[in-house]
Formats: C-alpha cells, structure tokens, sequence
C-alpha cells in the first residue's frame, strides 16, 4: 500500500509523525511526502520536511493530511482543495487528524459523513457551516474510506484503528508494542471532548 | 533556550517528534536540527529531514539525542562518539530517547549516572557492559543533567516531565492538553518494563 503524506507550510508537527511512525511498521505500506509545490516544508515545530510535488491523478491507496495552523490559508486556497478533492477521489483511504478533516470537509467529499476535529477548534470548525455530521464526543470517527481523528496524539491512536480494522488486531498491537504506546483504542474514548480554547 | 536536535540515518520517527512537538510548545525554546554532516537524514520510517551541521563548539541549552536502527551503526563510529562528547559537555540538558542512551553511555558521560532505554533492546544495551547505572523499569529517568527515557513514547512523557522540572507543572500540563495526550507523569510507571525482543 503507497501512503501519500500531504504536508504544508505550519502544519503541526506530531499531527504527521505519530501517524508515520505507525504507518513506517505496517506490513508493505511505502510512504512518500507530498506538498503542492514540492520542496522543504516546514511545521509549526520549525521541522524542515523535503516533499515531492503532489501529482494527484496518480494517487493510490492512502492519502493523509493532518491539521495545524497553516489550515486556516489552506482552506480558503480554491486550488489547493481542488488539488486534494483529485487526490482523495484516486485514493483507497483517507485519514486526516486535527483540523486536516477540514480541508477534507471543503472539498465536499465529507458531505452527509461522520467527522471529528481537535477539540479546542471545534467551535471554529463548526462556524464554517459544512454539511459534514460533525461528531465532538469521538477520539476518532470511521465512515466508509474516511478516518477522522480528534487532535494531534489522536492520530496515533486511529492510525493504529486503521491498521486493526484493515490489517489485524495483532499488527496493530504489535506496533504499539513496539512504540511502547498505551493504545486508547476505543474511537469513543475521547478523554478531550469537553476542551474547549477557553480552556488554554 | 536552544534545543539542537541530534539526526542520524535511520533514526526512529516518533523518538524525535513527539518530544520535539512538546519542545515546539516550550516557552521561548528554538529548535534546530543538526547531524554530523548536515544535510537531508532519513529516520527508518523513510521521513527526510533537512539539517545542519552539528557545530560542537557553539552548543548551548539542550542536546537531544534519538535512538533507533541507526545508532547500531553510530556507536561503533568514534569519531561521532567524540564529536557527541564535546557537544554534551557545551549543553546544559542532554535529553535521550530510547537507544539514543547508548550513544551518550559511549562518551562516557553517563558513567555511574541512572539511564534507561528501549525495553525489547535493553539485553543488547547490557551486553556493552559500560558502567551506567542501567535501570530497567523506568518509564524515564532523571540524573543531574541527564534525561533518559524507555522507547519511543517514553519520549514524549519525559519531555513534559522535563518541562514540568525546568519550567513549570502548568506549563507542561497546558501542552499536554494542546497535544490531547494522556501524560503519563509518573517516571516509575512503566508499563512495558517487562518486554523483550521476545514479545515481537
């Protein structure tokens, strides 16, 4: 399975690398990191990643984009989410983390789908009035190809959700294992749910 | 204060992310990467990250050092071994994580000072015989200026605590909810204190 890690300028550092790590341990999962120029990209985290350019009709299997601050350009950028409609149309899967299930839900492939997002955006997602069946209270959602994860460590634990219901349970607590990682992998744990950006 | 990021070939992921996205969130802490060359370094998970060259001389604040495949090789390398002592020696913190004690352990820094490291490597971290006060059920430890921690996400609970030592408990419990991360904050709590390369 190829996994395409889509990454731009401010994107949050561990909303990425906790999902690679369990990716990097999934039985034939080659993972390549893309942008939509190509070239370094840097997180929030000041992390200087080198990416190729996206190239989206060629896109398969999974496609990732996690949240950050550098969401909030990116959703008003029509190019860019017209870019990533192409890319998750040609992939099997999509996962995204954080405020990456915004730029999912602008390209209107979310419509009528369960979602989640960070739980200290959540007031800021759901101003955007997207017909997307936002859901506060999950660690992580699953609806049909779309993985949507709560915040940034949430990622890891639906990553390693993706890998039990795609894989098996043992791959995916073997990979724990081996992160020496407590899986919360219950997607309705959401010991979160109740931040809000007042909370910070 | 600086943080300056050690990166070596196949170095594993989420060992330099999930304490680098606690860092990110430190006040006034500026990250760098460095390696002995610069230039792009891969982790085993396939991630290029560019960095620059480790200027020794000029280190200062925190050194941090990740373990992985890689460091099977950097052991046995003494120039790197003596270019990592001098850098050690300028910091004011030396932050490890899994296998990345081993490195510090070769300089002889770490001689008669408590360590820990990646559970399921902790016979082959023994079988090197060096004389640092190995402590095999520690989620992380802390010795004077030396932080080391278990494997991997054993990164993430030692650099909040790092924090909470240096900076403040709120500090370090604000950035734990920005990441919705269930902190383990009890450095004896080890959960996977029991495995070995066994158990995978």
């Amino acid at each position: 399975m190829k996994a395409n890690i889509f990454l731009f300028d401010n994107f949050e550092t561990l909303d990425v690398f906790g999902p690679v790590e369990v990716l990097g341990y999934v039985p034939d999962c080659q993972l390549q990191f893309v942008s939509c120029k190509g070239g370094i990209i840097n997180s929030s985290q000041e992390v200087p990643v080198m990416t190729k350019k996206l190239d989206a009709e060629n896109v398969s299997g999974l496609f990732f984009i996690p949240g950050g601050q550098g969401i909030r350009t990116l959703i008003n950028d029509s190019e860019t989410i017209a870019l990533l409609k192409k890319a998750v149309q040609k992939a099997q899967y999509c996962l995204t983390v954080c405020t990456g299930s915004l730029a999912l839900a602008k390209t209107g492939l979310l419509d009528g789908r369960k979602a989640t997002s960070n739980k200290r955006a959540f007031e800021w997602v759901l101003s955007q009035k997207l017909p997307v069946l936002w859901e506060r209270s999950a660690r992580w959602t699953n609806d049909g190809e779309f993985y949507t994860s709560s915040g940034v460590s949430a990622g890891i634990d639906m990553t390693l959700g993706f890998t039990e219901d795609h894989f098996s349970r043992k791959i995916a607590t073997d990979i724990a294992i081996r992160m020496e990682y407590m899986w919360n992998d219950d997607k309705t744990n959401d010991p979160f749910a109740a931040c809000t950006t007042a909370d910070l």
